[in-house]
């Protein structure tokens, strides 16, 4: 969340976009909100996500925040000037989509976090496959504190940490620090803030080097089975394996370790 | 579990019950067999829980024991006297609605624990939607040791803490200290036993500091929307939301926000 | 995987056991292909755990490996060598099929982790009811790294750990240490080399010593409410502990409890 008033944001992108060797870096781009997250910036946001999905090119994708902050959550100023039932639905349904194309995409996403991650902000944090953040990072989700309880944030922050641990942050609306995040799953792992960016860069380049269609066939396929039953999860995962096996990418992959030498990935 | 004879506790009530600035504060009242749920013991605390749902002027619910252990579980002498299938039925038919209840509430409940928290005692700080414990506390699923597995509290332990750390303690019957209990999830932090009532005070005035109505809402929501998928969960929990903001508590509070002030919650 | 030439094994059984106290001690016999899961050696296992879940004087199972290595996953060279796509779906469906096997045997298994466990054999590890490992034990999912993501292994790892730490696993396809392993929950613990034995002796005597019928009725009803919502689980757990009541066993081992005295199981 955040109190700031909404910018005239219309001159610079929402969402900043730079592409290097297959990683695609998403900036939101409101610092003086916090990057808070305007209807105009989730649909931007969607807008980017929807393309990277058909795009070939990329094979990884790194969410950030500009100006020293993540992400304070929904703009609630623009929230509070359209007190309708409509516009709301449209917001949270727009957020909701929004949070599930980040797991529906063909590349892994990866939330790169300095500064604070509130309300949905954490909930993207909890959404993207990994999530590294700086030491100073911390995490909440206040709606609590102001009447308006982050119920889905909850979806995500629930699916990615233990209950008790989510309840406490649900309930009291207390930052957390970078060190309780790593500790409850929140995030992957915290570091000292110059080491972020290279922690990061790193771990989307070995995602890069990989097949991305082993990526995107495995990514569908951890969010499919999570829901299932075992057996049901078991049934449908050798499906997947089954094809996976079949594609030229195994054949390639399975004799190149086989025989000691470099894969060379078509994408097939 | 407690092997204690059964007291003639008619003249004490099973359930202490203390109100004081929007928190109830809940105490076990059979220390000599340390507090083990007698089947009115249940009734008694399923009583105390049914009136404090529909009772307004309760934000926060505190669970405790008397006497310096939590609870021991299930009264197994009782359990003995009557071996028929019909009461062993009614008795954890009993026990299952109890610990639902909990969850059922409007108002968060909080365990505080000292000494031990054994068997279906154990799965009642699994339950509460909180729990914090003295550094001396112990926990344990020892049903195994008896003969009788502890089916019904590892429904509330798988659900807070991992699958490993679950069947360890649910195969091996053994305690497991104050410091295990929070890294594995089981409780939300352990503290010095002279630091515990004023930790306990703390969340609990804070949690009793929200809008009842939010805190309603978000723990309605928490519990239903975490057994769906998450498709299913985001759609449930956006029209949740749409209503929470609605709602005035959310439009005070959110003003207050914006406006640097304190909120006043109506509680609609 | 491995890449380990097949050896000529049909001299060594491919899977060893080993009977004392009412422990079946099983030994992935193919130590120069690091123990890899070949379609014999998958047979090998499946034909040992349907006749232990029969044997009335195996009361718990432990699963280790033969020649300082747990388990490097499928045999690669066995897969490359027959690329059909009914093959693979033997395969995969053969393999699925031995890890619900492991979770629906009547005694709790095992896993004892010496050196790598990686692929098919780290999700054997997820598997297993309980995992002990060597501080130097190491534990991936690397199939990303030869273009076939561990999808298999990911339903039961993802069952174990944490979303973010899981996908880590299976998007990195990095090595993990015993300390990381144990700090995630894919093993309960890890100790210095030489008290790996003892310790996991120590833990197979204890659930040895409880009564079959209890461990045999606990572990069914573990996964069969872990998927259900809590309501069903407890409907379901209430009627498991009805029926563990009528027992003979609880009978005793509730009347030992209560008259001090050690319980003298009769299975029943």
């Amino acid at each position: 969340m955040s109190a700031a008033v909404s910018p005239h944001d219309t001159e610079q992108p929402l969402v900043l976009r730079e592409d290097r060797d297959g990683i695609a870096t998403l900036t939101l781009n409101r610092p003086k909100a916090r990057n808070a997250l305007s209807m105009g910036l989730m649909a931007a946001l969607q807008d980017v996500l929807d393309a990277i999905h058909e795009d070939r090119s990329v094979r990884a994708v790194v969410l950030a925040g500009a100006g020293g902050v993540f992400c304070a959550g929904h703009d609630l100023k623009e929230m509070r000037a359209s007190p309708s039932r409509e516009i709301y639905e449209a917001l949270f349904t727009q957020c909701s989509r929004l949070m599930l194309t980040i797991n529906r995409i063909r590349q892994p996403v990866i939330a790169k976090v300095r500064g604070v991650a509130t309300a949905a902000g954490c909930q993207l944090v909890a959404t993207c496959d990994l999530a590294y953040c700086e030491d100073g990072a911390r995490f909440a989700t206040p709606g609590v504190n102001i009447g308006l309880f982050c119920s889905t944030p909850m979806v995500a922050l629930t699916r990615a940490v233990g209950r008790k641990a989510a309840m406490e942050m649900l309930l009291l609306g207390d930052l957390i620090d970078a060190e309780e995040a790593a500790r409850i799953g929140l995030v992957n792992r915290a570091v000292p803030a110059d080491q972020l960016d290279r922690l990061v860069d790193g771990v989307a380049a070995k995602i890069a080097s990989k097949s991305p269609l082993t990526l995107a066939t495995g990514k569908e396929a951890f969010y499919r089975q999570i829901d299932l039953d075992a057996e049901a999860a078991y049934a449908y995962a050798a499906r997947v394996m089954t094809e996976n096996m079949m594609a030229q990418d195994a054949a390639e992959g399975i004799d190149a370790f086989l025989g000691k030498r470099a894969p060379v990935w078509c994408g097939r």
